[in-house]
């Protein structure tokens, strides 16, 4: 497969997955790896927050780099919130707390790029300690 | 430097540099890394095709993962020509020949990754044969 229609931001020939097993550390986040089967060193994935959806809030040693594909939202970096548009990118450094969260009324689509080789999240609490495994 | 406001596209806190150092095998397109220092295997680069613009046509070993973040263009794969619009996403294998071009009145961006260890471009003509040195 060469090329991926979006067809507005469906990517239908791209399967669509949970965002992470965790359940109840997010909410109405969906994931579809863009290069699934390709032979980068990285993958290229496209994050869908629908309105009021929000990522886990965790911590890792790889970084993110995060481009805007749609709408609006926000980011916490450890304890600073930033508003985010379109074509915004963030880099997420390694180990720095991080979230994405929609609070508006409109999807909010994010590409998130990540080297292929990368260690597990931690997931946290609010104030940035690791959870309590369930 | 965690968050590069995008700002229409300008991105103006990411330095803009010339899309390729051979003169004459490309025509009004701009480039920027969107993450020139971070610790990644791989490099995001914005290239801003202007109305009329086009990339070298040229082949290489490592793939292209591309996004169109602004406008529509076309991109050609081999011999096979394909129009592209808003967040479609090419793969360009390996060693396939390949060139984007902006055929509209607006500006075509595009969201390009690669590895950041990767192999030098050749440049072909348009036979697809290695184009002379100057």
């Amino acid at each position: 497969m060469s090329i991926t229609r979006s067809e507005g931001f469906a990517f239908p020939a791209v399967e669509m997955t949970t965002y992470k097993d965790e359940p109840g550390t997010w909410v109405a986040v969906s994931r579809r790896v863009l290069n699934a089967d390709s032979d980068t060193t990285f993958e290229a994935r496209y994050f869908e927050l629908a309105p009021g959806g929000y990522t886990s809030f965790e911590r890792h040693g790889h970084e993110h780099i995060v481009v805007v594909l749609r709408g609006k939202g926000k980011v916490r970096l450890g304890d600073e919130w930033n508003e985010l548009g379109p074509s915004d990118t963030v880099r997420v450094s390694g180990h720095t707390p991080h979230q994405f969260t929609n609070p508006t009324q409109e999807p909010f689509g994010i590409l998130c790029i990540v080297d292929r080789d990368r260690d597990r999240p931690v997931l946290l609490d609010n104030d940035g300690n690791p959870r309590a495994s369930e």
